[in-house]
């Protein structure tokens, strides 16, 4: 079980390097699909491949609620059992116990939550969440942490982040029983730059192989996400991968790179297909418009996924008012891919040294493009 | 516009042929997957190539209504437009507004219809509908007929025959003013011996490339099916094609074989699929089955689609529990494969002139293998 990280070179803060899982290298900058359910919503791993995927993300909470760590096991672990050969990013569960759970008490030790699908009771604690990494096999699992909303006062944050760090503390420990490719420890401490600034001290020099900063993209305003996060990044050690959880819009990824991130996740480009929202460099097509109708040219001019060589405005806009199934398919292959190709050309930019004007660019095409948003 | 069948060999009354679209040749017999809004549900185009599909079958009347005709001749015709290259037959309407529109008044002329979309007044006849579809270009047209159900009186059913008997003839006459690959006519006649009889002779000599049995599986015991289909394609021309609608399941697909017929379409192995129900030779796997929660086999054993190589029981069953877009496409393309890799298995049966065998092992393995119907 090898994990490294390589860091190439870095253009400012913005940072290219490799990441190396044994089975697959991930080139850093590198954005992540999400498949919640060990399936990428709406597309095959023979698809996420050719859109260019080397490592997707799923969720410790969902899949230990459904299909339970049994079955998962009995199947062969997670990649067997999901089909997919590449990187595999476990989320730790964290996020969602405090966000999808109906009930959760939370103390120093864990926290009891109720399932959101039967509302039967259940508990994690740091040691159970690294096992259940451990033993369907993630490539690389999160701590278990506590994420608070942004509403929440500094003191209740404060509490939280002890909690957190305690917690860290103790998955290093569980490792050792239950070993894993990778941990990564993830820095809280909400919208405060004291708090992260602590967070991120007291983590560093613990022994994981890559830090996630976590909470963010929870209802604060973008300029508290881009003010936190390079307090963050410049206290983290340069040789681990930095990670920005469940980010975000196209520009959101692009400014965070900008302060030193290497990887992301977010819904948005698969739930947003599944909305007729299409990115392209020129901002989004809504495709449920009536001017696509009978518009021949693909989503987006000159990209190359499967879905622009091979279909119009004017049919996917048919499918999606049909509501056929192929249209989630092929919008999500065109997100996954706008995504991906995005954030290989900011990594393409860093390389040469050129990250600032690709940028500018960046922000150029989609005010001289015309925009559905 | 080239259209050719080339009977090769009969077996019985099962037959082995081709027919040429110019474009694709297309081995008989064949299943053609349904793809009512010009998309097979839940699969891309790519995938029915990796299936075997050489021929999908489209609905006139659904395109008629959205996107309508505009839309599909400015982005190219039918085959561009859903980006498949291969064959496309296109159902009339005939059934679908029988079937499917709230509101129709027929008459000798054509027959007015409500649409089941958004209830707006529409007209179809003979000529518009041969127009439909020589516009948008399919490969195979078929006529406008009249499809009563299976519950009508025989004067009924004879009144219709007539009128699809006069449609037939009109078709034939628009056919010089609108061109198409290849026009088939329908025979109707419900379970009426001596109306089926009547209407195969009256339609043998006119000038289509095939002929159809239509008005089958509207709800008759499975003997009116297996008795009528014979007395039609026993008085048809041995060189043209012989297309059974909207039939059916596997074995009655194997029973028609055996009575002279060379093409089907039918929703089964779509629908089904979303609904976890999986066809095997062995029977029918119900694939929410709780037994099936730890099951690491494929489907069926030895199956070479790419869900059957790729993932376990197990697995589909959780996507299926999880509502996963990814189910539906999964067993959609295992349920394509094993219906278009049935009629096959029956094709190369005919050809090496032991169809009986093959029927007998057909039944035979269904027998000693566990089904969940």
């Amino acid at each position: 079980m090898s994990f490294s990280f390589e860091l190439i070179t870095e253009d400012g803060m913005a940072r290219a390097g490799i990441i190396d899982l044994g089975h697959t290298k991930v080139e850093t900058p590198v954005f992540m699909p999400v498949g919640t359910n060990a399936s990428v919503k709406a597309v095959l791993p023979c698809m996420l491949v050719a859109v260019g995927a080397k490592i997707v993300l799923s969720n410790t909470y969902h899949l230990y609620l459904r299909p339970g760590i049994e079955t998962i096991e009995k199947l062969g672990g997670l990649h067997k059992f999901m089909g997919w050969k590449r990187g595999i990013l476990t989320d730790s569960g964290g996020f969602q116990v405090f966000s999808l759970a109906d009930l959760r008490n939370i103390h120093m030790e864990g926290v009891y939550f109720k399932s959101h699908i039967d509302g039967s009771i259940h508990f994690f604690d740091p040691k159970k969440v690294v096992e259940l990494q451990s033993r369907w096999g993630s490539d690389i699992g999160m701590v278990l942490d506590v994420c608070p909303p942004y509403s929440e006062d500094k003191s209740y944050v404060k509490k939280m982040l002890d909690i957190t760090i305690k917690w860290a503390k103790s998955s290093i420990n569980a490792r050792k029983k239950y070993p894993i490719k990778a941990l990564f420890g993830i820095v809280q401490g909400g919208v405060f730059d004291d708090l992260r600034k602590e967070a991120a001290l007291q983590m560093k020099d613990m022994e994981f192989d890559g830090f996630a900063v976590g909470g963010l993209s929870v209802g604060e305003p973008i300029e508290d996400m881009y003010r936190v996060t390079p307090i963050v990044t410049d206290i983290l050690p340069k040789n681990k991968p930095r990670y920005a959880m469940g980010i975000g819009k196209p520009e959101n990824i692009i400014e965070l790179i900008d302060r030193g991130i290497d990887m992301f996740d977010c819904v948005m480009p698969t739930r947003n297909a599944r909305n007729g929202q299409l990115f392209t460099k020129f901002g989004v097509v809504n495709i449920k418009r009536r001017e696509y109708a009978n518009d021949d040219r693909p989503i987006e001019e000159g990209c190359r996924c499967y879905t622009c060589r091979s279909f119009s405005r004017g049919y996917l806009r048919h499918l999606y008012k049909a509501q056929e199934l192929s249209f989630y398919t092929l919008a999500t292959i065109h997100n996954l891919y706008y995504y991906i190709n995005l954030v290989k050309s900011a990594r393409l930019a860093i390389l040469e040294g050129r990250f600032k004007s690709f940028k500018d660019d960046f922000y150029k095409m989609r005010e001289e493009g015309k925009s559905d948003e």
